[in-house]
């Protein structure tokens, strides 16, 4: 399985000290600049107001099955966490798309480090993306 | 950028006609087997109540740039509809956790085919997946 890289992220985020703990906390807009041969395929996104960015977090531990997280001292097994370190480290982000223009978008929301490879965009959807009943 | 897979999902799906359109819809359960090497990374994973699957949909067009969704005629992007086809054909599950025995999850919400390679697991969390903005 290997992944190709549809474009690239530009954010002022350029090491690991630098960037938010998730996401959500991002207070900086980031461009998602995507290849040529890719941009066929965001036709449309300019009329959505979220989506759901997969991007590569290259800096990390791909051998990491245990981990802390920034909120205890708890060791948790890795997939009960969010941390970047992970035998597949994609990330997953919620993002506000701000503009669209060419081949390059605009949004909120992404903690990604400056020249991640981005590897897919989605539509976001509240009734799929989310279950009312949790808590 | 080549992955890894962390394990396989069994699952009734044998064809992508049984699939349903998105794991929201699926009314079976499915049982992720975690392979011996990756069962560290399941630790704390049975206290959660919702986790986001992303598995591998090795059965889709990856030169697919733009389509046509079930819901209507119009010929979107790809990067604005959840379609399977797609560059990096990483599907996105917000999944229900039913048990987890040693190396076997139990979970609702996934529509993959049976026997599609499970690329990670990570804790849901309403915070950073949902956008309450979001209409």
């Amino acid at each position: 399985m290997k992944l190709t890289s549809i474009g690239t992220v530009h954010s002022s985020y350029k090491t690991k000290k630098e960037a938010p703990k998730q996401g959500k906390y991002a207070n900086e807009t980031a461009t998602i600049e995507i290849f040529p041969e890719y941009v066929e395929g965001l036709k449309d996104v300019s009329d959505l107001e979220h989506i759901v960015v997969l991007y590569w977090q290259d800096r990390s531990d791909r051998s990491v099955l245990s981990t802390k997280t920034p909120f205890s001292d708890k060791v948790y097994g890795v997939f009960a966490t969010r941390s970047p370190n992970r035998p597949n480290p994609i990330a997953l982000c919620v993002g506000k798309v701000i503009s669209v223009q060419n081949n390059k978008l605009e949004v909120t929301g992404l903690d990604a480090l400056d020249e991640s490879a981005v590897l897919d965009i989605k539509v976001y959807s509240s009734l799929l993306d989310t279950d009312k009943s949790v808590k």
